[in-house]
């Protein structure tokens, strides 16, 4: 029973291997494109740091789970970038890629994590809601430090829409990013 | 009070974009060096899934956090391979690192990181010793699937030497170990 699971649960450490390899539309410090594994891996810390700043009393290992978890479905979907106009056609194809991916597992983590990853991907808890947030922050610190205008610069009007969110699920986290955002503005890299 | 300790955060959280430019030895699947940034995203999400097999009851939100952290220290003192004959002088270059980086977080949060760290270095509980365990693990799960005889073949009996605690901290796993190492040697990745 145990050898079982183990080895469903190794043959999907493996096949999740496969997420150091999508790219995301940011960079890292040495100018190569950040990959979602990466990412997933500076949001789950970046949560842990920045609990306290949450609006409600949270779980702090759902949240974790959750931004372990949340861009698995890539391995199959790909990475859709934020200001990309459509943002609804992904989602029949990151629902098949997270049954897909998730069946690997014994079925009792296969429900676990597949309701994980729907729990924060229709943000419907309050740690589905923080982990949205930090996961929307990440990018603007990534951005700031590592973009550049040559690469492209997005309509300041546009981040400012796709970040409001987080005024509403963190308050405490909503001076921060307009900070950010202005920052990178001065930058050049929004205009 | 809250608007520095998120000032420092938020500089911790910037410092340690770094991590993802420290190469380690083995590659991902396209071929690239995996970073330790990526490396970390893994071990975490591994203990999360292979919590049962360990060995007792442990705090799996603890394993996790040490996880993240672990290799923090190689953005000063760079990443050491397993298989080079001089671990320990790293040692130095690792304390001086964990508190130059700990160090940008508010006061609380330096002492509760600093301390995870020699947690986890210094294998000071069951929790460090599961992560431990999942860290030792991951990399020949990764090799298994990515390393290639040209890179370098190394000696069987180095890697059975390294990764003989697993047997003494997580019987459970130390099967699977050995199938990994066998499989290895079969692909020509160890002699």
């Amino acid at each position: 029973m145990s050898a079982t699971s183990l080895k469903e649960q190794i043959s999907f450490i493996r096949e999740v291997e496969k997420l150091k390899g999508v790219n995301r539309a940011n960079r890292t410090v040495d100018g190569r494109y950040e990959n979602s594994a990466e990412h997933s891996w500076h949001v789950a810390l970046m949560a842990l740091l920045l609990e306290e700043h949450a609006n409600h009393s949270i779980d702090i290992l759902k949240v974790v789970k959750l931004l372990l978890i949340h861009d698995l479905v890539e391995i199959d979907a790909g990475d859709t970038w934020l200001y990309e106009t459509d943002q609804e056609s992904k989602l029949d194809a990151e629902t098949k890629a997270a049954d897909r991916l998730f069946s690997l597992l014994p079925s009792d983590q296969k429900e676990e994590y597949f309701n994980l990853w729907n729990e924060f991907e229709n943000r419907l808890s309050e740690e589905a809601k923080f982990a949205s947030v930090i996961d929307g922050i990440q990018p603007l610190l990534n951005h700031l430090l590592t973009g550049n205008p040559e690469d492209g610069i997005i309509p300041v009007d546009k981040v400012w829409s796709r970040k409001k969110y987080i005024s509403e699920y963190a308050p405490k986290l909503w001076g921060l990013v307009e900070e950010l955002i202005e920052e990178s503005k001065s930058k050049g890299l929004y205009e």
